[in-house]
């Protein structure tokens, strides 16, 4: 993570993983969902606290899901469907459930098709946000298949040379596994920063950097310096990947419109083909790696391969070379140890939800 | 394309299509290589150039193949074989023959997986050069379905924060079909810019924009204006998309990695472990639409989301949002019709070659 979007650690509230995972658990109860699906919320929240990636934790986005439940915005009891299964394919209708839990439920069946053909490849329509899809992906990895996520919806992303935004940040998430390295972990919004980072920088009384946004007439925003009008007008007008057509934010917009042919087109989102996509969509896919080759084989020419970006010559005033995951893992090491970092502003957040659901405070 | 990389009409030599093609078969044939071969490696090369991917056509390439054919370099009379088939998997080996020709053979056989279980997808080693990826993952669409494309080798791309480069500029390409709109055809390296726009711009005398690639000592050349000597001492560390840790270099670095691992560590290409990677290694993979869904109504979706990212209002001083595909399409239009442009120091380069290899030249 970038300097700029940590929490300063005399400002943060340390909270042991169990009871940050037993608090959010029983806050998703008291929304009305079922005793599998809060597990399986909270696993995927808690993922993301617990690698640092503080953007897709209980941080940013609990409060959001929590108030969307209670608006009848999100559906808390859905029943998935699948449809028009294939040897290696589907679409699931999520029935406007919450991705956190959609996600994993399509991605098991594409590990299933994955163990029969090599290839499961489903998507999701009629979803809503997903977390972080790095989550989802790595479910694949712990089957010795390599996964995808991708995610799609909303409107943020200014197509280069526009002027109004048509796409959302579109996170594309990637995993493979390894024997010694820590996995690789690639996931990231096709957008220069991801949405979510916008909450956190708000958070942490921050400005934008130069090329992450727009300036109001679609411009690339180069100087950086601004932006609390920016989030309290919600005009999420963010540069793709890339920020500028000469540094390359054509390639950002295709990207990010890849993905939403994957996640929307490809499981007939209504919306999609409008770009009024107010729902979310996804795409997840395994490969079996055994389908390929040999597993270990595999793993091992993995943790070649990332052992010698790891031990790239660094450029002056860098330690090192960080591979996607690399940070995460080691930030999992430290997080199990001694909790994770809330800004106590989230605290105040827990404690008032704690008491207005009736549930016994016990995080700090 | 940016208007730094066009070659000015007035120094332009227009060709007719069907000259150049029948020139480029011959030249190829000349190199040792068969009938079929020579056709399927001038269609790729082609279709670039007759799509305004001036990087990837004639101009670029053809002269490097000639070279690494006579050297003994590439294979000229390669035997593909297939190794490890499941039902929608397979790795080819491509016995150090040039990727132009083995990647459509990868598709082809992703494409008749697809037809049977929903999706195909192949990995190649031991190959070559693969031209535009662009190509081979359009030759889905002509079966109805999603293509993609993606290529590793090569050490040009500095990871972030790195000294030394690493990796390729591993190009990623996707297509998906449509009814009435310009296919979506992305095709992009994952550094700021395709290495051989670096040739591109030595030809037309243009230095390196802010961004683009690297000192020496490994930071980000945020200046630009250097490159004659960046090009005749090829070091070619380029920055990965997104050019600076702040502006999201890491995720072109991620995406660099991952195609490393979809083309190099899934068809277990010897090299790729230790980042040693002399030959290319691919990745092809189709997507049956109808396994999903009703085709037509797929393309008619693709058409709305295109038509609408095409008729975003525009920033000031821009006509128009292009998406990827749509100039390519343009390009083939206005290309087929007056002739491809090339510039006189390629004209004189196939006179040399035509000479040396007892061809007719016809080309102008």
């Amino acid at each position: 993570m970038l300097e700029h979007f940590k929490i300063p650690e005399d400002q943060a509230v340390r909270v042991p993983l169990d009871s940050l995972r037993k608090t959010t658990e029983e806050i998703f109860l008291k929304c009305g969902v079922s005793k599998d699906d809060a597990k399986l919320g909270t696993d995927a929240l808690i993922f993301a606290d617990s690698r640092g990636i503080d953007t897709h934790g209980v941080s940013n986005m609990l409060r959001t899901y929590v108030s969307s439940y209670n608006s009848g915005a999100f559906n808390p009891t859905p029943k998935n469907s699948i449809i028009n299964s294939t040897a290696s394919t589907a679409i699931i209708d999520g029935d406007n459930g919450l991705g956190l839990m959609t996600a994993p439920f399509g991605m098991n069946i594409a590990i299933q098709k994955a163990k029969e053909t090599g290839v499961g490849i489903v998507t999701i329509r009629n979803s809503n946000h997903i977390g972080a899809a790095g989550y989802h992906a790595m479910i694949a990895i712990e089957h010795d298949m390599i996964g995808w996520c991708m995610t799609a919806g909303g409107t943020s992303m200014i197509p280069t040379f526009g002027a109004e935004p048509k796409l959302g940040t579109n996170p594309l998430a990637f995993a493979a596994p390894t024997n010694k390295e820590a996995p690789f972990m690639f996931d990231a919004a096709m957008t220069a920063i991801a949405g979510n980072k916008i909450g956190l920088a708000n958070r942490l009384g921050k400005t934008m950097e130069p090329g992450w946004i727009a300036n109001e007439d679609g411009s690339p925003n180069m100087d950086g310096g601004s932006t609390h009008d920016f989030i309290i007008n919600s005009i999420r007008t963010q540069l793709p990947l890339g920020s500028t057509r000469e540094l390359g934010s054509h390639k950002g917009f295709g990207l990010g419109t890849m993905v939403d042919i994957l996640c929307g087109q490809l499981s007939f989102a209504s919306g999609f083909a409008s770009l009024d996509q107010n729902r979310r969509a996804h795409f997840v896919a395994a490969y079996d790696i055994s389908a390929f080759g040999d597993v270990n084989e595999f793993k091992n020419n993995m943790d070649g391969m990332l052992k010698g970006l790891r031990e790239t010559k660094p450029m002056p005033g860098k330690e090192r070379v960080i591979y996607a995951g690399l940070p995460e893992m080691e930030a999992f090491e430290e997080r199990t140890k001694k909790g994770i970092p809330l800004h106590p502003e989230v605290i105040d957040w827990f404690k008032d939800i704690c008491n207005k659901f009736q549930i016994k405070y016990e995080l700090s």
